[in-house]
């Protein structure tokens, strides 16, 4: 639970913070905080910039498009959700928005959209899923904004993955025998891929299998939509490795 | 998995199934199948009714505004869900439309929308939710609809409780002590409850903790939406203790 203070906003910013630390608002923050949220001189805005913590700033000038915060305290410090990355493939815009969102608050370092053989996107717009990657952090109390990385390749991602990164994948098709527990085990970065809604293609499902780093895991007998699994899985993985133990 | 042989498309009916029989098909059905679809005599539809398993059906009479279905062979037997329950605070049309899409897919048995003190809708449009319950069923290889109940106030659920069942609620501000293979353990018909994003109101929260039925969970260190907490709540409870295992 992140204590807001009096601060009724609270606002990314890509900038130091500091006490005593002024930070200057682009033209989208000062709209939002000034003309939307009406704030003014003094009003308090909690602050995080994915690195100093998060801080309680003051209103010190208010522009129509431009203004400006100064850190008054330290909130409460860094906290970084733990080494996951999700790998994806893009479905439809507004399930694919909504992956990002809850991936940043069941909490992940990075967001990888990856084109498999059977994914329909051939492109997605990383500036708009980055900018959702930033609403829910604010609104989620997370002091972290996992970077959301261009469209690659499955394949070619799969050819430079580190030796040392767990891949946890959900195969359908394969009801892993072994129970969660011991599939979800072992220490070390880790990262989650959710497959396409038509499934992996034949080739990489056995790419996959044939990965010393990669577990696969069933998801129940109902078939999961791509967002759906999303969820479960990184919840899963939480709940036995990550930070909701 | 769900096999649906050469079926293209799987129709959930309130009608009758079994060898032979005929299912008459709804104006909407018949407009879906025939004019979208573009079914024409003989074509294969897999249909599944929440009581008499899943059939391949094969169309006898396509018309514009009505059609006839002839059950040919059972696919596979009736499949329940387990005899969990979803409470959830209705939160905003979009959100409230996929927490029912994802209790659908995730495996529950009823859907009990509720109102609590903090919870923002005063209604919910009961129909059109069954509905999305519906499609969710078809799409997800499901053999039951579950049941979307009227929207009731939390604390008139509550006084009705069955004492057999169990109730898990979701509770940001106790991190609970207890494992959660501890938290979720025991048979019998459980229920998760869910509460609006502004939280649950201080005396509905101790009349929770004081139900001998009841026992809470934390979601991790982040504010989850309650949609997305409804996912996690529920995929939780079904690796530990449903038809994930």
């Amino acid at each position: 639970m992140v204590c807001l203070m009096e601060a009724k906003v609270r606002l990314f910013v890509d900038h130091p913070l500091g006490e005593g630390q002024p930070v200057p608002l682009s033209r989208a923050q000062a709209h939002y905080l000034f003309s939307v949220m009406r704030l003014g001189p003094g009003a308090p805005v909690a602050l995080f910039n994915g690195r100093d913590g998060e801080w309680r700033a003051e209103v010190e000038e208010a522009g129509k498009k431009a203004g400006t915060l100064v850190c008054a305290e330290e909130i409460g410090p860094q906290v970084m959700p733990p080494d996951l990355w999700l790998l994806f493939a893009p479905v439809k815009k507004a399930r694919t928005d909504f992956i990002v969102e809850k991936a940043v608050e069941l909490g992940v370092r990075r967001i990888l959209p990856v084109q498999t053989r059977f994914t329909n996107s051939e492109r997605i717009r990383q500036d708009r899923l980055q900018a959702h990657a930033v609403e829910a952090a604010e609104q989620c109390g997370a002091r972290f904004v996992p970077e959301v990385a261009a469209l690659a390749k499955l394949d070619a991602t799969l050819d430079a993955w580190p030796d040392e990164r767990r891949l946890l994948f959900c195969d359908e098709a394969q009801a892993g025998p072994a129970a969660l527990s011991d599939t979800l085990s072992g220490p070390g970065p880790w990262a989650v891929l959710i497959g396409p809604e038509g499934g992996f293609a034949p080739p990489e499902r056995e790419r996959l299998h044939r990965m010393e780093q990669a577990r696969s895991i069933a998801l129940g007998p109902r078939i999961l939509r791509a967002d759906t699994a999303a969820v479960a899985a990184l919840t899963l993985w939480q709940a036995h490795l990550g930070d909701w133990t």
